[in-house]
């Protein structure tokens, strides 16, 4: 099997730029990889072996797509399953498993999920409607999520008294009771075919107020090593109990009690573990790679404290990119710009991000707020 | 200017692995690269944003793919400097200069250059043909090189004793006093069209006994402060005396009274700067970009000691790849495996190299032993 490494194609659902960072890691093992990608100017049309342009929910194209790969895996969840499912039953290797991103589609069996295998988590309640929602009133200040279709930050809102209820979504979702978490935090974890098992250390997260999405990222997160095990523990515990094999990012509460909860997962390289390129031994990108591809696992562990920035398009731009500071961002030691290849900014667009090393964790913390403020994303229009 | 980063189009001559690992860089930054390579099957075709199959060394060829390109830079020497100079001419960015190509494709000039402007290097004598060097035997022992197509250790060649006198090269070149050096190290320094200049630190490199490839290296080199200040001097100095603007290596052997003198040079990303990927703050293919492109330069400081090994093909296979070891090796804490996507291995040909990180000097050279013995590019044939 020594030469397993080159042979196989490994195909790739969504060409963003996860499936861009991972075809990064993938050039230096010579390993193929095929995109399929329904925007003609994915991030990874340029770079990929095979670019494809085509819909990830349609199951003909999804099907015939993987029937030219020897592996399948995802870059994002939204895809189809049952062609997926139709693959791993003709003997493809598709990880993450399709049962398991069908799960991670619906937040409402994601809960159910965490509910039945003991896995710490928010209190929550399904709710069918906004009436529904309404009736549950007394529920509140809760979290209330969409079932399906939510994406960074999609479908996720904090409905804190009575006078919020009016905004309650009405389709299938969930009240999740509210958390006055002392931070936030992401383990990711891997495992490959033959079981091997690996978790990264702890990250802290910093949210956008508005936005909903990731804003900073600090490693390590400043956290007890009791805590730290414990979340380790309850990453690990996840993807064990869901049997996946792949990379899995877990967001978890750290509540004020010293509690740590799950708060949603992601089977497949996630905004939480870029700064694992150049801040610790193994990328989370090359990590999955090795995952799916059943190769040995990499060691997660840090080479450097590290903070991690979004760029996310300006509010108020949308047309042909414009990246305002990078000259001067450029003068930095330890910092690393990456731009995804998107040819349109639009107001809060992932658009690339920053990560940043240093030695120092107060020096860190002030080169990150200082890139951040620096680098902006405008447009020429 | 803010936004001159994206709308330039890099055209680099030459499409191999060191090519292949610049365009790695520069998709980080959405640099557009455009690639030309006689070889339809180069490392860059697949992730080139424009890859054309065509001569290096024909006027028409390569004045045209450069009339494509807003900045043209090299990967290999071996190419039409009177192309690239009418380019010059007509306004479009051409680092490194043509001359300075020009200059180094023939090794009479070179150390020529050297001795007018007073930078230390082996004594020579030019020579003409094979009977030029028989009347100059009183110079033995020497190293015979050919001035023009000597590359990666074809066209040089020991003369020890008369014996050795009936292999000179028959053809212009010259005779080097053969230097009984105590180390040879490799300083890498680069500068931008803004005349920034840095000095990555030392490396030390251990030759192929038959194979003269570099077949180890070891940063930090292990020599005196002041040995290294005089490398990243001299280094500079050459940098500044050609008026180059790019990235030059600079191989120097430091002699067992503690000369150090220039051995060779290379206006391009260089074998004895791979380890930089991981190793150091920018690497080497990012200050290329950078430096071409007259960003700012990158920090070039070491994060980590590190050893580099060559991946050869092995002596005595040719044809499909097979790579032995890979797996184990995989297994290995802080090891980065670099394949350069060639489709066919021949006994020496680069077809990858190994970066190796350890915080422990002695812990790094054994685990760089245990890798070269581990991995072995064979063939299936």
């Amino acid at each position: 099997m020594t030469n397993s490494i080159q042979n196989q194609i490994l195909g790739v659902l969504g060409g963003g730029q996860l499936g861009r960072m991972l075809i990064q890691s993938a050039i230096n093992y010579n390993q193929d990889i095929h995109i399929l990608d329904p925007d003609p100017n994915a991030p990874c049309k340029d770079i990929a072996q095979r670019f494809q342009a085509g819909s990830l929910k349609d199951f003909d194209t999804v099907y015939s797509f993987g029937k030219g790969c020897d592996v399948i895996t995802v870059e994002i969840e939204a895809v189809n399953t049952d062609a997926l499912l139709k693959l791993a039953d003709e003997g493809k290797k598709v990880f993450p498993q399709p049962p398991i991103l069908k799960l991670i589609q619906d937040k409402r069996e994601q809960k159910q999920f965490y509910q039945l295998h003991g896995i710490p988590t928010a209190d929550f309640v399904l709710t069918e409607n906004k009436a529904d929602v309404i009736s549950k009133k007394d529920f509140l200040p809760a979290v209330n999520k969409l079932g399906k279709e939510g994406y960074d930050g999609r479908g996720v809102q904090i409905l804190r008294s009575e006078a919020d209820l009016e905004n309650a979504f009405d389709a299938p979702g969930l009240l999740e009771k509210f958390i006055d978490f002392d931070k936030e935090i992401a383990v990711t974890v891997a495992r490959n075919e033959n079981g091997e098992l690996i978790a990264y250390p702890a990250v802290e997260c910093a949210f956008h107020p508005t936005a909903n999405l990731v804003e900073f990222l600090f490693a390590p997160a400043q956290i007890s090593s009791e805590i730290e095990e414990k979340a380790q523990q309850i990453a690990k515990e996840v993807i064990l109990k869901l049997d996946m094999v792949g990379i899995l990012a877990v967001e978890l509460f750290v509540t004020k009690s010293g509690e740590v909860l799950v708060n949603e997962i992601a089977p497949r390289p996630h905004n939480s573990g870029h700064h694992t390129i150049e801040a610790n031994f193994t990328s989370q990108f090359e990590q999955h790679l090795r995952a799916v591809m059943n190769w040995p696992l990499g060691d997660p562990s840090l080479r450097c404290p590290a903070a991690m920035i979004n760029l996310l398009g300006e509010d108020g731009f949308s047309g042909p990119v414009l990246v305002e500071g990078k000259e001067v961002a450029l003068t930095e030691k330890g910092v690393y710009i990456h731009l995804y290849g998107k040819k349109l900014t639009k107001p809060f667009r992932k658009m690339g991000h920053v990560t940043i090393l240093d030695e120092n964790i107060n020096a860190l913390k002030s080169k990150a707020y200082r890139i951040k403020e620096l680098i902006k994303i405008k447009s020429t229009l």
